[in-house]
């Protein structure tokens, strides 16, 4: 191991509404908690496949305060002072001023990976040689390192990092200067940029020196500093009381439109390890594998004449007749039933059933 | 009431295997049990619209063994011994043979009225004069009087009667020969007998004296002659093991197969009087009033962008997302989606489901 690992901290962001896997994933179990891939839970998975390159004592985990117990049972082996939760969502800037002052405060040398809860990673051991080289190149630079995927398909529902020149740093030949960050674009543009081969999806990932994000802040997201230096000077019993006086007067922004817009000297390091966001009840289909009929089972499901349907049926029998390119998701006592083509306007349904005056049973 | 309904019994028909509206019926809780349509049972509905036209200690069931106790609490202010279990399914031929019994023991001027269990009648004032006016007819004649349903569309799920001359019944005009029973025809076949408008749908209901059908059973079924014959003979307390002892060796026939379709003198009563047999899912739809998006909805139940669906979810909520024509129905452990035109194949999925290793706790 190299000797900056010994500096190197995690900080996934593991918040989340859970409405794309609806009604499996719900406000009060997020899509972090889901173990339909691979048996456990996505936040599980995130903190695991640190495994030998950050030791759970560096691990932290950024929720919101209600999902603390749920993340304190996924995360079992970190200690519990390293999971914090926000009492409100404030977005990703806020949250790595966060990430930031409770990194300072255990290491003042510290490099930051701000990661995510609930992706899914199939090449776990590159995925970690590209982290431990990202915080090599952290360490030894005054920049921020962000791991741009590969992209496999023109995706309109991430933004993109436009990658500049090779940057020299030795053997490894991974990293370029990131141009700019663009926002998520039509298919048009998408498809430019798959066949460019120069843009890379941005999936949140970043790893910075506590003083590099710390400059950052100061320059362009000053309304963050104030939770910076005093998070930073709190201990963990009195945090919770902290954010509450703190977090409601912030302004909802992301760390890409408050900071990294706006950054001059970002890496991207370029990303191919079977990443995926699983993104939607469609997407599902890419991880578990279909049977002859080209449905995808999870659970207890009969089908005559049915093909190209997705079915979450775990404590239930679905019985299938005729459809196809149908989503059906048990869970609790709901049963979504979507079109398959439809699973990205799955949020409209949630916000309905939210509204009912017994809503907030269901969602 | 006139002299003749003095004499009048009613048996009603009530076996089935309840796979046309599975999942919410089983084998052990058949269609006739369904409270669906009107908030009661139709099997409750069956007894309850010959109110005031024959009296409960005259109105008997047949049902199959299993089925008695849950048979006893639909129709709770018959006689117990009224109600009578098959130990098996011999199809309508036997339980005519024991239904001539039943009525000859308590009655050798009885005229019977076969009826069925689980079909709906929207004018049921006219159904009882049409039932009493065949029954009147049947009394002063050595014919089987059936009522014909007047058909409301070329229906190919059901066979036909075809009406030769008008009876001379007095006033009533209702009457006529019928020249032949016809099988369920095809679409074309069944075009032509809407327009013709000589033929009717054969619901199943038959008025008969107890002479007559015990002729028409000497002629035509033989084989049911000694069910006929030794359950007349035997009390209610030694039915059960009777039918144990005779059962097994009949074959399964139909009343239609083995007598209708044989016997010169039937009286065809036309029926006009909202007559469903609720055949299937897609049937609920003319029973139960569909919302602004053409959603039929028992239960709970949001849809966005989902049209033409039905949707049975009692117990549950069901959420629809961008999903047009499709049936959801959940019973107990089970949710059964079927395509909105494939309901008649409803039967292949239960088989399917049946064949399961625990599939007995499904159907």
């Amino acid at each position: 191991m190299t000797p900056s690992l010994n500096h190197a901290y995690a900080v996934i962001m593991a918040g989340g509404r859970g409405e794309r896997f609806w009604p499996l994933s719900t406000a009060a179990r997020p899509k972090q908690f889901l173990t339909l891939f691979g048996g456990k839970a996505l936040l599980t998975q995130a903190v695991d496949r640190l495994s030998g390159l950050i030791p759970p004592e560096r691990i932290l985990i950024i929720t919101s305060r209600d999902l603390v117990p749920a993340t304190r049972e996924a995360a079992w082996n970190l200690p519990v002072e390293n999971i914090v939760g926000e009492p409100m969502g404030r977005d990703t800037a806020a949250a790595c001023a966060l990430a930031c002052a409770l990194v300072t405060q255990r290491d003042p040398q510290g490099v930051v990976c701000i990661l995510t809860a609930d992706q899914l990673m199939a090449d776990e051991a590159t995925f970690r040689q590209i982290l431990a080289d990202s915080v090599e190149v952290a360490m030894t630079r005054d920049a921020i390192v962000t791991i741009g995927i590969q992209p496999t398909y023109p995706a309109t529902g991430f933004g993109y990092i436009e990658a500049a020149e090779q940057l020299q740093t030795g053997t490894v030949t991974r990293f370029q200067r990131a141009r700019r960050f663009v926002e998520k674009p039509n298919a048009e543009v998408a498809a430019h940029y798959l066949a460019g081969r120069c843009h890379y999806w941005n999936a949140g990932m970043f790893i910075w020196r506590v003083a590099v994000m710390r400059q950052a802040i100061q320059q362009h997201a000053p309304h963050l500093l104030d939770l910076c230096v005093r998070a930073e000077a709190t201990p963990s019993a009195g945090l919770d009381a902290l954010l509450d006086a703190i977090y409601p007067a912030l302004p909802k922004i992301s760390v890409d439109f408050a900071i990294m817009e706006h950054v001059k000297d970002i890496v991207v390091a370029r990303g191919s390890f079977g990443w995926d966001d699983v993104g939607t009840w469609a997407a599902v289909g890419n991880h578990i594998a279909a049977d002859a009929a080209q449905n995808v089972v999870v659970g207890t499901c009969e089908a005559v004449d049915a093909t190209n349907n997705v079915v979450i049926s775990e404590g239930r029998l679905t019985a299938l007749l005729g459809v196809k390119n149908v989503v059906v998701v048990h869970a609790g006592e709901v049963t979504m039933v979507c079109d398959r083509d439809r699973v990205q306007d799955l949020k409209k349904l949630v916000q309905q059933v939210g509204k009912r005056p017994d809503g907030a049973k269901y969602v």
